[in-house]
């Protein structure tokens, strides 16, 4: 995923409206406007980087006349105590959106660091690390980019995008035919349907009206085997359900194609960044 | 903190909006717009509630005619499995609402539960747990309050209503009286000062021009101590720095006032919370 | 495609904010506030009627103690001289909404009602009408609903749901193949692709690299029998280009999925409906 | 009427958004961000080009960098083939744009050579063309400007610049001058009245309380003359009605001032414009 | 004029947002929220109440669930002690919106008091008080309401609903006549045309050109007779200059149509109004 | 305190909006919009300027390309006749913002004067003048920067950074301490606490509990001194009630630290500003 900046522009903006209000009283008190220097991102722990052009749109959001410099870039595993980026100009504006600025890298990071290692444990398998719809209300572009700056996929975007029926559709519809049929119906051609079943007899079914993705949902990695068998690259096959670390080598090894990881952003630490300030008779 | 609904709707329209887009394709293709049921969220892990009625705001904002009845209370410790909202009416607006209301729930109930870790581990000292301006942008409001709902006490809500004056600014103003100096020049009588120290001699200067609050940084135990000794009740004292579960207790012997922790939002995973539907035809 | 009211409320309050700026300076000096009536919209020439619930959120968004009562279904053929919704309540709130609602009822219904002419025209075919983005600017979601409800089919709406592959970004990517790779890297795997092609060997290549959709853009209809043929059922296949109500039949023919019409929306003609007002005493 | 852009952005800005969404998957992917080139929109039939500006601030608000160069002005006939505008820089950004400024540009040239049309009819007589309110909603300014590039003139802009007393506010106010006497004691000294009158009786009343307007609305043409002859310069005089191509000439001879046409906005259709893409190695 | 609620709800929104921010963190702290009792405003000093329906709305936006009963009507004088308006419920969201709800209050019966002296003092004159565009930023629709409801009269709203040509244009223009044309090139027939002079050379031209509505700024009492004779009623007279309570009657006594007042607005003392809490146990 | 320009551009927008409207229909008509040229707007009575910023962000956010000079600085004391500000670009621009650039520098000028004449008058004694939440609606941040600007000290900002606790609290709460308590469970560490007493029993609870300032309201000068001798420095002493200029020094020499004074907004008139235009060929 490419992340649109204009898209998360009012983001940005808000974030540092919640934090300043109608000022910062301690920098604007005490830091003259003129006064310039540098202020550098660095990593305290190693991880994957992301998000700093997001970073860089909170300083110059903020602040036009700040000048930022990449140190690194997206995706790249930085080591503990290496900056990623430095950002020079008025030492007031750096301080005031230092926060936000850290705010925004320190989750992305966190995310992207978390997924890298489930991509990194399925790297010998065909199955690829999906993400889900598990995302902090407002940052979902930038947690789904980052997701896929650590190597995963991204799933649907939002109810808009694509049709995901799951068991409770099913029911109310009175079946998978049924419920694929109606919504075949309504929406675009240009759309993809995804079914979620846990049955060999729906995958019959699914397949029959032609579902693009089987979502095999909490089935043992036995029971994926044999609907990866039966599927036979009819429709794309997904997997979700109890997948951690310790058990994702299992599903991935039953040959599914995607297998779709709440985790990656609903237990993703943030990664420890901190700005150090360089005033400008020190440099 | 009290939760004040009327400002958190902006955030929650968003989320709305963010997850939805033009329509939910799947459901309002699928589900009958007259058909009813209910929806029944409950735990699926022991935690600390919080968040509840930001829930019940997601429904009603999504379909105003949805009825929510609350079956437990912020702050409450809930069992693995147990109820904690009903929602009333049209079965289309409770699926494609549930998303947005769970993301709020469980990274609130996370943030909540973990506090109360904390807040457990020092319950026999004199030293609260203070929450810090690491939060997730745009759910400021929501994350702090979820602080409360754990047990813990929030610091300044953002630049402005608080004065926080921090080493670089300590630098720049050429001293800590100086820097305390040009802020209350600035600033309304009716805010307080608070200023980071790390030496015992900088103690001296805050004390002498009357800091309100002495933020003790990156100090061992017994260090703090002896500069709680030194401070003799006439400012507050705060401790921040490497603070986790293992080390807190140690800081709060040393008689602090306020310990504050940014892993109460940084590190904090997300509750396991469900929605559960239950057709017309089925009650 | 079923009409999300909620996600199109901004733009009924932006149209009635446009109408009315600071006041309706000619109702409310010369009508009473407090005199009611009834307003009844009608067709006065015979077409489909789309967008009766806008016609009625554009009502009650100006004054909510309005009460509309619905006298036909968007859908339907209305004669001329029929009405399709009751107004009932304050006259000069009825007066105020009236040409906004008019304006959204009129453009909605000239769309159905033309789409609905095309599509009678292939009814006996396999072939589906669908829709363009060539839509009036913050219109979208209003303008691809009205196609629907004249039995019409929405093609993607927008640049976010599905991939397009145009001439312009085959030759950018240097081959279909190339560029549906490409695609296929960053794209969620719930996203299908489509590609413009222009001749029998970009099929085959459209083909081998399994594009959901192929669109056989400005060729003949013998040579789209021949494109149909070769396809064979293993994509979508649409057709677009210089399709008129006199050439629409001669493509039908050719066996193609669907026919994408822009004249549906950029050549309709709004439909010429009126509101007449039923005074208190004339009741 | 002039063009006010700064109006207008949040208009260009919420298109560019309903189309875009988060990203523009396709072009995103495949297109590098570095490669640049020339985007040139040109007319595929003749016509009058209006709303070049809009189309220059569709490419340069999604991406400042892009360079437009007009080749030709609104209000120019232009012909079958000719280019009107030039747009350098990034491939990705004016592909992205491109949708969105053909679909402002080809509806306001549509209007304004419909407009053409009627005006030339006139041009021989006093009377001049005026629109109406019959606009798409969200777009009024730019359609009403689009109305004088093609020679006509504004009516008022809304509810809000001008007073029109129409048939049920004269019924509700009990007269015509008592509707006149109501609205002068609340507008401004500074706002004109107009009233729509259908009798030579009316007419009288309108006058002896000085009504700035007389709207002779659906009279034939035998009685305007005489209602012009009547009025004789004590007001301005304007036609509304069943006006078409085919009987604008018999109203125009009437002598009246204005004709108001609600088809200049509400029949016309859109002009056929398109952008050709020349890639940076073909330059 | 009338006041449109529709309109002025986003600067009530703002206004209750700019006081309250994310908390009103007294009340919420110290009052139950289940507890309930009656606000009552009174007005600590004589004036003209304007603004009843402003306040209202600022309760009940805050809270939808307080209740709101006027005691008096905008336009009416009242006298010290006297209550105007009471609220009942919630007495936490009663002391939150408080504020507020004053602010608006005592601005608007400020302007409508100071307005009435004027008006009163011309009385016996033909002449009509009427304001400018001298107007706090963002309060325009607020005091314009207040200048009517102490019997003032508005003028233009702003730039956009009334042409008028002063000194600085017409001599850019080049003299009165080629401003005059060039305007009504541009503007609607439905816009009324205002130039300012100040000689009587230019009173003529004026005249010649037919303009609506002649300013005579800062002229003499004396000059001003002159003019408005010479005008004879061809054209609406208004003068403006050094108009203060002293001054006023002087230029009533020229004859002359409207005389406008910035004073109304500019040097207008808020009223002295306050709200008297009763608590639930007190009633 | 320091103006955050961020912090106020929505309401300069907002302004510009509200009076500008589609356009500024006489200036877009009459001055060519390639004319160039010379504003400089300057004092007509002597005064302390405030909101030099803000007028020439006005300015640039309705045109960047005019260029602002300033010719003096806020808190400057300005002669009548003298410029402040020359602003120099399209004439158009100009005079387009004219009026909402005056009607903020009018205002705050008037604030920043009338605060003066306060400060003046005590500044032999301990007291400090300080303002209110008496502000207009949308106005708070630049009405209190005025107030500073005129030597005048900042009260709390809003509901939100500080705790004010008055009579209806403490009586709700069932006394001062009870009220102070409920108060600082919920409040962050970072916040202070004022108290409200109207009798010496009073002061001893508040200062029990450690209140942070002490607000006599409404107590003799005699009551006041007898006051801030038993508070002896324990807490900030504040006066407010009905203070005039003929009054505030009996309050002065009572040795308190504040006088909180709500005339400063509420009745301060508007300075009288003008801008006068240079034209190109004046040049």
């Amino acid at each position: 995923m490419k992340l649109d900046l204009r898209a998360i522009k009012p983001a940005v903006f808000r974030a540092l409206e919640e934090d300043i209000g109608f000022a910062d009283i301690t920098t604007s008190s005490i830091v003259p406007g003129e006064q310039t220097g540098k202020g550098v991102l660095f990593f305290k722990e190693p991880g994957i980087l992301a998000g700093l052009q997001v970073a860089e749109l909170v300083f110059v959001t903020l602040d036009p006349s700040l000048k930022t410099i990449p140190r690194a870039k997206d995706g790249e595993a930085v080591a503990a105590g290496q900056a990623v980026l430095e950002v020079e100009g008025s030492l007031q504006s750096i301080l005031t959106a230092e926060r936000v600025a850290l705010n925004f890298l320190q989750r992305m990071s966190g995310i992207a660091t978390r997924t890298a290692r489930f991509v990194e444990l399925v790297r010998y398998y065909n199955a690829k690390i999906s993400d889900t719809r598990k995302t902090t209300p407002g940052m979902r572009p930038l947690e789904k980019y980052a997701i896929t700056v650590g190597g995963g996929r991204n799933h649907r975007f939002g109810l808009f995008d694509a049709v995901v029926i799951k068991d409770n559709h099913i029911r109310i519809a009175g079946g998978i035919k049924e419920a694929i049929m109606k919504a075949r119906h309504q929406i675009p051609h240009t759309t993809k349907v995804e079914v979620e079943v846990n049955s060999m007899e729906r995958i019959e079914e699914a397949l029959e009206v032609k579902a693009d993705i089987i979502l095999l949902d909490n089935m043992s990695p036995e029971a994926i085997r044999e609907a990866v068998d039966l599927i036979a690259g009819r429709a794309i096959t997904e997997v979700s359900g109890d997948v951690t670390e310790e058990t994702i080598v299992d599903y991935a090894k039953t040959g599914v194609d995607y297998i779709t990881v709440g985790a990656l952003t609903s237990a993703a630490r943030w990664l420890d960044i901190s700005l150090e300030l360089q005033t400008g008779d020190q440099q």
